[in-house]
């Protein structure tokens, strides 16, 4: 799938589609390519092909199919949840309680609302970036209507805990919504949305080896939050617009395989993770930042070296064919998108010289090895470099 | 690549997609996998297929590359365009002018406008589906910030006169956007937005060949509007999330097709609008509805038919292999949807018993005629059974 002689280290950024997806949404463009709105036998096999993609998802959430709903993205799950349940809730409260670590589609989701007379609460975290659980239930007021955490950070792979956060709403105050962006855990971590207290829980398809522009939102039974997008009425009247039927279809098969799989793709990405961490201990001036052990995600490691700034590696390793990302891909141009780092501590010269490593299952131990190699090789030259 | 024994006159509710377009995707999903806002090569590589998509589609509307904005399809578009405007404008003014006949994805928007102390004024049509552009002209007022019009209507295929329109809101307030909902023209008629006065376009990948899940605004160049999704700060902050780069490359091929051969299809497919006129009108107790020769659009033709419900008829069709709409296929479960037919004076009957048939370049004269000989045979018996 790669070309030899690349090591595509940027699985957090995006991944490349499995050729089964690939293959299901091939038929979708030119056989099954009805609109599932439309009335005849064309809209109703198309319909067919979508409520399979939603059985598939729900089944790998211990959820019911009514509770998927299909976006165009996290980026969209992320607005839909925040924005779609600040303004059903609106006559309750309009406090909302946040991380000081989310990814930007909730981030400024936050001071968009903020700008429209919402007060956030904005937590700080542990030098692991992590939150802790009382003080989100320390943080509750009786105008609170939401809290969003998410569930594993993209820049330097921690795993909130959610799951204690999401049962102690569930105790203190059933009535505020709990939602949760799991973008980087979803296939990667088991979740149970309803076990776990989590009302609204995003995740798109092109981080899990599906399709890019599509995604879903987990709502749970009963759960009512209000649209952010008008038209023919679609899903409910929540999601208008047609529905993009290989993009689910894609997405619906991608979710069955990364699920199905997860435990040996974890066992695989924690190998390749702690091999990693290990050689990247083994260079001089390098410092792991986060949970580079098991108790963090999988798939991400984040290392900061000392003397040599982000984009200068991340250039010297792209022409050894080494695709990593400085700070998280996502509007990475933006200064801004190092917030999490700053949160756990990181200031001056080793804020701006950390790299995201993001593995996937395609990746080798060989890769890894030939990384660290480079690594060491680069280093010394870079920082020799500089000092001029 | 439709079965043998199918008809399918349902081309304004979706379209198959182009095979050249599906392999021009193709390569997208685990060869050019990048996310665009990698600061690597992979990235790179994506960042220049959507930047040739951009350039594909400018060209088609003699506008500028910067002029194009990627969103998931006509709803977001349209919303977009409208919510943006609105919210961009806001300090200067809470007036907007619209048509009684706008697809939902306008329609509903602007409710939910009126429900945030929005003002809205919604125009009438003639018995064509037709809105005199003096009338937009006469209901401009000191705090007008905005006047949306669709090209091309979906239910019964008129085309507004939306460059009077736009040229008359230019010579009078400049200061006014000018929304353009192109969804059911784009790739149909020839567009320039530049040259019509039109500040803001909104089209859909899967009308014309292209893929469901992606779409595209035009924002005329130096006009300002806010977005409706926050986050990683792509496409220049307003749109946020990660390109779907599969399908802004089909999107941009399907647009380079359909309007290369445009005058050949419009040649095509008004010869088979003619001929399903023209046998339409040979059968007893049949209507057409809006502008059924060539001042209309060429793809779309409105029927009423004396005596039989929409859904009967349809279903009847269906079973014959034939698949039409009745209204338009967006939602159609709701009966609002039949709101253009409603306002084009439609009343009881009728109203219930109008399809909608919609042709594509795909379709044949055998097809057409084949159509009007079972509708020819289900008519008497469907009425027979309706008396009894």
């Amino acid at each position: 799938m790669e070309r030899k002689t690349e090591i595509y280290l940027d699985n957090s950024a995006t991944t490349p589609v499995f050729p089964e997806v690939k293959a299901a949404m091939a038929r979708m463009f030119d056989e099954e390519y009805g609109n599932p709105s439309s009335m005849h036998l064309k809209g109703v096999e198309a319909e067919e092909c979508v409520d399979r993609a939603k059985k598939q998802i729900a089944a790998t959430l211990s959820a019911k199919e009514k509770e998927i709903l299909f976006t165009s993205g996290g980026t969209e799950g992320n607005n839909l949840a925040i924005i779609g349940a600040a303004r059903a809730k609106e006559r309750q409260g309009r406090h909302i309680i946040t991380t000081g670590i989310e990814h930007a589609s909730v981030h400024n989701v936050m001071k968009h609302l903020e700008s429209y007379g919402y007060d956030v609460t904005w937590l700080p975290v542990d030098a692991q970036g992590l939150v802790d659980p009382r003080d989100v239930l320390d943080a509750l007021r009786p105008d609170t209507v939401l809290v969003s955490v998410m569930m594993v950070n993209n820049e330097i792979g921690t795993r909130e805990p959610v799951e204690e956060i999401g049962k102690g709403l569930k105790d203190l105050r059933p009535d505020v919504l709990f939602h949760v962006d799991a973008i980087q855990a979803y296939g990667k971590v088991r979740i149970r949305p309803e076990r776990a207290g989590i009302d609204l829980l995003s995740a798109s398809g092109h981080k899990i080896h599906g399709p890019k522009g599509v995604g879903f939102l987990y709502i749970r039974d009963k759960v009512r939050i209000a649209p952010i997008l008008f038209g023919g009425g679609q899903q409910g009247g929540l999601r208008s617009g047609t529905l993009n039927t290989p993009g689910i279809v894609g997405l619906g098969l991608a979710a069955e395989l990364v699920c199905r799989d997860m435990d040996a793709h974890a066992a695989l990405l924690y190998g390749l993770k702690e091999r990693l961490a290990e050689g990247l201990r083994g260079l001089e001036g390098v410092t792991l930042n986060g949970q580079p052990g098991r108790e963090g995600a999988p798939h991400i490691v984040s290392a900061s070296f000392e003397g040599v700034r982000a984009e200068v590696l991340l250039h010297a390793l792209e022409e050894r064919g080494i695709y990593v990302s400085a700070g998280s891909a996502c509007g990475s141009s933006h200064p801004e998108d190092n917030r999490t780092l700053y949160a756990i501590g990181l200031r001056g010269e080793r804020l701006i010289s950390t790299l995201r490593f993001s593995l996937g299952i395609y990746n080798t131990e060989e890769e890894i090895d030939r990384t660290v190699a480079v690594l060491g090789e680069l280093l010394p030259q870079l920082r020799r470099f500089i000092r001029r």
